[in-house]
């Protein structure tokens, strides 16, 4: 391992390991506006949800690193404790790029980018029109990390409306995960669109899993097996009983005959394959049928 | 647009709505210690950096929505102030998800989830091998966001020591993008892999951008260009000059004979194809000689 100390190296590489460790990261499109009424609109990848009930967005306009200057979007945040935060997605990637470009105090980027300004029903902020989710804002308190350059501010924003597009919603209602498209940040120059790398883990909640611990020691030392492997395996609630697996085994003529003389590697290998398409009971049943 | 407010429908609803609106979120797999020195390890999506300034992680274990009860996590940063951040990434997706498993206390998710505890240098909760980049930290402030169910609780953990497997540190020292190999959260049970979705966009802030609104009227609003398209376009300090075009274009006998005949649409979708593989200065060469 590479072991870096903060308090040694500079905070320009310091914030570059930070960014480049810490991702995907959301980001908050952040539409705000002046004591002038003036709009801004600028991306800001420090940003999470952190509460449901009170709903509470948090990102944060840091000092910069080079001359410890502040961004538009923080004064305008503590002037009139208001912001809209718009959902980017890949639709948007590149306008949204072209807002965080450091234009002149009172440019408005909404123009500059070409999106859409739509008016707030509780706020001044104004939401962009294109995002596909738009969170109007009143921001509780701003609570500042530090004094120094690459010093974060946290905008702390409860959500007063919520608007989500329609055409990014499933049939149960719900934010269709493939539609809503996001992009998110990584280090460097790097973006990421989540619907490219998408997979589903279940939720280990309803039952408790055996645990990695619990498991045969046969399984749990295999040269065939990963730890996602072991990790799917060791997420049932009990090991399957082996006369269960047996009579499981023996009505399908195709995994009965491919286990019958296989040694305990191919056994592994052969379950691996239903492990790898997520049939983790197949997979079980087969090493059951053979402990 | 669907219209929520949060006065109205419930926790449970809203909590829904917020986790599949903001994402990909990052994964802080948390690792403490209780007074007694008994590990725990739980993953945490509501997490961040949010300063390289002093270096701040933020993340939130939230009172539970269905019994208002707090995670063993929250208890041990409490009593012992310190923490250390882990970063997920695909190679133990199982494992993390499995450690999610509300175990009662006492029960140690290293053991249940089969990862490696390796001793921190400076804080007492232990790292996780397998873990690309570990954060030691300590808690400087416990921040809670409410006191019902859903009801979120900042950690704020300032970075004491980070470390970095080798194996993922490119020639240049800097963490690769594609190596560390980051998973993260998303709505529902779904997660994505960072390395898959990929793409970059470059910074644009070495130059002021001319913007959209200073694009000339007909690439403007032409039917070809998407919004994306725009950006890229709108990102250059200023318009090719004509003479400039032409002298470029000329010497291509490829381009100059598919734009000879070529009207305003085919041109436009000509650089279209230019700006697809983000030769952004092929794609004006093209469009300004035909200005």
């Amino acid at each position: 391992m590479i072991t870096i100390d903060p308090s040694v190296v500079s905070t320009g590489k310091l914030h570059g390991f930070m960014l480049g460790a810490i991702g995907p990261r959301p980001i908050a499109f952040a539409s705000t506006v002046d004591v002038d009424g003036n709009p801004n609109l600028s991306p800001f990848s420090f940003f999470n949800v952190f509460s449901a009930n009170p709903p509470i967005l948090i990102f944060s306009p840091a000092r910069r690193v080079r001359d410890n200057t502040t961004k538009h979007t923080l004064e305008n945040a503590q002037a009139t404790k208001e912001v809209v935060i718009n959902i980017v997605n890949y639709d948007i990637v590149q306008q949204m790029s072209l807002s965080s470009t450091e234009y002149g105090e009172g440019v408005n980027e909404f123009t500059k980018s070409g999106l859409t300004m739509v008016k707030s029903e509780k706020v001044a902020p104004f939401r962009v029109g294109e995002s596909p989710v738009q969170f109007e804002c009143k921001v509780n308190d701003i609570i500042p990390m530090g004094s120094e350059g690459g010093a974060g501010n946290l905008v702390m924003c409860e959500v007063l409306l919520m608007h989500v597009n329609e055409n990014i919603v499933d049939a149960d209602g719900r934010i269709d995960q493939y539609k809503i498209d996001q992009v998110a940040r990584m280090g460097g120059n790097w973006y990421t669109r989540a619907n490219r790398g998408m997979f589903e883990v279940p939720k280990p909640l309803s039952t408790i899993g055996i645990g990695v611990d619990e498991l045969p020691e046969d399984i749990k030392n295999s040269t065939v097996f990963t730890g996602n492997d072991l990790g799917k395996l060791a997420n049932i609630e009990h090991l399957p009983r082996k006369e269960e697996a047996l009579d499981f085994v023996n009505k399908q003529d195709d995994i009965k005959n491919k286990i019958a003389q296989a040694n305990p590697i191919e056994i592994h290998k052969f379950a691996k394959q239903y492990l790898d398409d997520n049939h983790i009971d197949i997979a079980w049943k087969i090493l059951a049928a053979k402990l």
